[in-house]
């Protein structure tokens, strides 16, 4: 096989070390890392892998290196990582990516030894890459690393347009043909080509608008904060962090129906918590704005015992305040390279607009709903 | 939530039954339920699911209805049962129905007991429909459930551009459109009104192509035989049939990695057999070309002793005659309704393309593969 | 034919007044005026013409009214001015908008006796609906009218995704269906539901960045600058407005090849002007800013002078200043409504954005470039 | 300008070479020749142009000839003629291709002199190419020109993608991606590699559900038999026929409305003649079956006299007998090339269902549809 069909890009054309790769274990693990987690249970449509997106990121990344004119090994060594970038990540990917952090200290883009512990190093060997310069890459590290992991990297570009194509939300359906194609170094950084101001801020609205519409949809938060809590408690028994990590959808969701019955059954048949509380940020206080994930349980236990309900039977949700990664692109405005932040009025409005969505959310079981609203006003100090 | 999103029909509008079934149990169970099992080893796209797929059948079956001008009770009947056909279907859907009806008697689509066993019986009542009016739809019985499982069925015209969307691969992209408002009544039959032989060919057109290309890869086919011979070997455990056809798509792969790990991890990981024999329909002896499985796991035993090789090391594939359904169904033609095998000359030149595209398949681990093809042109028959 | 195969909508369904006014020959003149003139000599997709495009508005108006659950006499006059919204567009559409508009004081969207004089009133009358009705829809008035002519129309909701599939450019493709669904009226104002700010913020960044990238790409302003000037001259001979705004692209670009040769072969071969200046707003006086279309050519005019070249060889063109007119839409926030502007910060952006965006053009033939250049700094007094 | 956005291909590349005949008057007429001429009036979104479709063209001869390895001035000549192939249309493409014959002895595809005589030949030249070569190349001569016009030629690879895409019609979406790499030469021919016998059908089946759905609609039909007619008028006249082979579809409808009112009038208003006749093969003399224009013409007259009607008011229209160039493809089965008509049992189903559509048209004004009927049925001798 060298070439593979894909319902985004078609067919995709695979070197001899994509080849050997996709071939390994720790790869083929991928096929079982649904994309999107917990968005699918609003967008039913969405049932995508990171099996296939990481073909689409090495598509790109392979489209990009012939337009940059990048040959050699140093363009194998970003091919690699571009289909590599995300065989670090936990079952349900970004849903359990916090869990893992606070229990190990690391991301899913830190591949640490992962290269080294699996079939993937037997591979790169053979082929004379080397594992640690491909982890470098998928850091972000280095000039060449900004395509794999940076404010214009080719793994944004592919997730935009394969999650629009899977849950029929148009918006993130950018033009990646002609941001692939006015992609330049300038000084060793990545940069967009003159005339491009409008590239980049197309790509800074198309994930403004996925992340209001798709990516943090309230139904996916709940479920997302369900899963999460349930993988809490899933590492408080006997299970290691390590085998948790190297765990795919399929064994997490039997997992969690056999430890944690209450929430895993719940999560499989999308039979999910309520808003007990949906607050915008000027309702909140800042103390509860700036709660970290310990905090949160803590809080959350607290509004428990003043519902009078079972502990388990409350999540608060305090999302990270808004951050616009693609605001930071660079763009050659009139013969300067400019942060897009600079070049455009778009930036300062969606970061308006993102504070405008931000949500404190509070989850109960349906019937505790209301018990739970009044403790949690109580306890947050909500208007 | 009164209307679905979905990257094929745009915006699904659900009316107060089908709103209420989506939200059972039985229902959301299809979400584990992949769409085309075994396929997505070759085409990495179509991780679609049977979820999604039901969604579409019922959206197809309500505009067919409305162009029909059926409407009120017997309308709701159809329409349940559009949303329900595949509720019946077992873990990894039509891979498994083989070894479901030797061990029960029954198939996907005899929902038996099951509407009553269910959450699904609750809804129904509350609604007023009979559980039984709509197991007899699913089962195509009348004149009404010919829309959902016949040879002009909605089923089709949906799992058709379905499957396209979602591999990538063209070919099942029909009219839809034009295929529902076609429809019409004669004496208790659905058929294709004046003027539609080209249109009843794209449906059988595109569904032998799709079946060439997509539905029966060897790559698809092996993985499946590997399935199969997994899923028998878990039934001879202490697995009841009746827990086993409960199962969805991530239990039963937990369990066959736990139980079959030989196979299990192989399939889990696409570390899959390889071809030993792959032969056309004139190459094989008229007997083998009729062996039930039963005969199949007879073969494959003595074609492994006859190899020197673990018994579980051979699989015989012996694929069914080919058939093509659509071929009988039914078009006006001058004010006379006929089969379309009577009005068009496609249908002889596809039984004929499909008896070509034919083939035996002995599948075996790779470094066994030529002791096994030695072995089976042995046993088999062949030249 | 009571249904029409639409490469955006699929099928689209016709009432029978709207069969019976596809029939007429003011209808039909619609398939000879292109929908984006000028801009497919940048986009060669893009030849869709205002008749695709008024069956694409008669369609989602259709489907307004349905979920709006307005029925009867009422529908048919908006499903009528709906297909009947562009009837009025003399040749080459917007672009020689301006030129009728000088000559003749009416815009396209005044029908005026338009609908009495041609074949159109006579269906009209037939079906018992009334033309001045019909015509006031198409000016926007009225309740109803806001569906025809208005910040939620479905005109804008068709052309951005009609001009999205034909350029090739995806930033128009909004998700239409939602927005007709999310339809309301409060107190005679058409609004969009609670929770529809992100779906009103879609429509105006899908129409900004179409904007920049397709509608106001230079090169097709360069061509409609020379069209409108052609114009002119061609009006300066014999031919009466009223024949001319009844032309059709053809007759407008035989007429010009052999009326005003000089600029009509090269608009027909595409050899076209090129840029002696082009400048953003914060380098041009605000003077120049205001120029209205008698004040360009005099400004021409003395550039042509001071660069000693033909009269005919310099182009000025001024933009409007920008507008959003989609900033006043209406969306229902926490119970109130409220105008776009107020509930989103997008708007402010946009505004500025669209500012940053805005450049002065001069225009000549290649070869007069640099002399054109200087002589327009001095004349308009940039810097 | 090195790249230009398709909607079908998305961003076309341009060689330097191609960049310079699209800036040609030759080439830039192209843009004013419709792809599918009347059959827009059936599908009113197939507006695009033989320019578009030209670089569609080039684009697939450019990945063919990169999968084939073939480079340097090769190359170049190939993709130069892939871009000219359909410079040598007339007005309205297909559709004014006989008349055009019968005058001159040429066809579209005997570029002749034309390279010689436009402005083409200054970049031929300037670029080193032969326009005799591209000539030959255009008319599929020599084991290169088999791509350009031949059996697997990626001309009919981009016409059947993109009128799907503009017709709306779903049917012609082949996988030209898998065509395009499964191209190989064998002893001087174009054949498709091992393994593709159905990726040969799938062209067949496309082309000839296209044929019967879109290009051979009885509208189209009509329409043709109309515009045929309305030129032969046309060159009866004062107009040399190399005067109008050179016109765009523009100069020839407002040439036929001045010159040929009745008829040109009609077409541009899509008020069409009527079937008098349409008959099967079987309902028609084998020697009614034969004629040629001469023929038709004569007939018709025949038959306006027997029916008392003006003699421009039939139109006697006999389709040539069916053919299937694609059946003439060549695949390597079993390591041998052989022809696909001999590979495949669907050529001959093929040929039978073309048969079955084959139908005589006799076209007449509405009101004298049943006067010409019967004066037909006595004239061709129809039962």
């Amino acid at each position: 096989m060298n070439a593979i069909k894909d319902s985004v890009h078609d067919w995709i054309s695979l070197d001899p070390v994509a080849a050997d790769l996709l071939d390994t274990e720790a790869f083929q693990r991928l096929r079982h890392i649904k994309q999107l987690s917990t968005v699918r249970l609003v967008y039913p449509s969405a049932s995508h892998t990171r099996f296939e997106h990481s073909l689409g990121v090495y598509h790109l990344a392979a489209n990009a290196l012939d337009s940059l004119g990048i040959e050699g090994q140093r363009a194998e060594h970003v091919r690699a990582a571009a289909l590599l970038h995300d065989v670090g990540h936990g079952p349900y990917g970004h849903q359990t990516e916090e869990v893992i952090r606070r229990h190990t200290g690391t991301d899913h883009d830190e591949l640490g030894d992962l290269l080294y512990e699996t079939d993937l190093v037997g591979v790169l060997d053979r082929h004379d890459l080397d594992p640690d310069r491909v982890a470098a890459l998928v850091r972000g590290e280095g000039e060449l690393g900004q395509l794999v992991s940076g404010e214009l990297d080719v793994d944004r570009m592919d997730y935009l347009v394969r999650d629009a194509h899977h849950t029929g939300v148009p918006y993130g359906t950018i033009d990646h043909g002609r941001l692939v194609r006015e992609l330049r170094y300038r000084d060793g950084r990545l940069v967009l080509a003159e005339g491009n101001v409008a590239t980049a801020e197309s790509l800074l609205l198309a994930r403004a608008l996925m992340d209001g519409i798709v990516y943090r949809h309230h139904v996916s938060r709940i479920a997302g904060a369900m899963l999460e809590r349930a993988c809490e408690r899933l590492l408080v028994g006997d299970l290691a962090v390590d085998e948790f990590r190297r765990m795919a959808d399929h064994d997490l969701l039997v997992a969690l129906r056999r430890e944690v019955p209450d929430l895993g059954r719940r999560i499989e048949r999308r039979d999910l918590y309520k808003r007990a509380v949906w607050a915008g940020i000027d309702r909140v206080p800042d103390a509860v704005t700036e709660l970290d994930r310990e905090d949160e349980r803590a809080a959350a236990r607290e509004i428990a015992e003043a519902a009078g309900v079972d502990r388990e039977a409350v999540l608060v949700d305090v999302p990270s305040r808004p951050e616009l990664k693609e605001s930071r692109s660079r763009v050659v405005v009139d013969g300067v390279v400019q942060r897009l932040e600079q070049a455009s009025e778009m930036v300062g409005a969606l970061r308006a607009t993102r504070r405008a969505q931000w949500r404190l959310g509070v989850y109960a079981p349906e019937h505790e709903v209301d018990a739970v609203h009044e403790a949690a006003r109580g306890v947050l100090g909500l208007p």
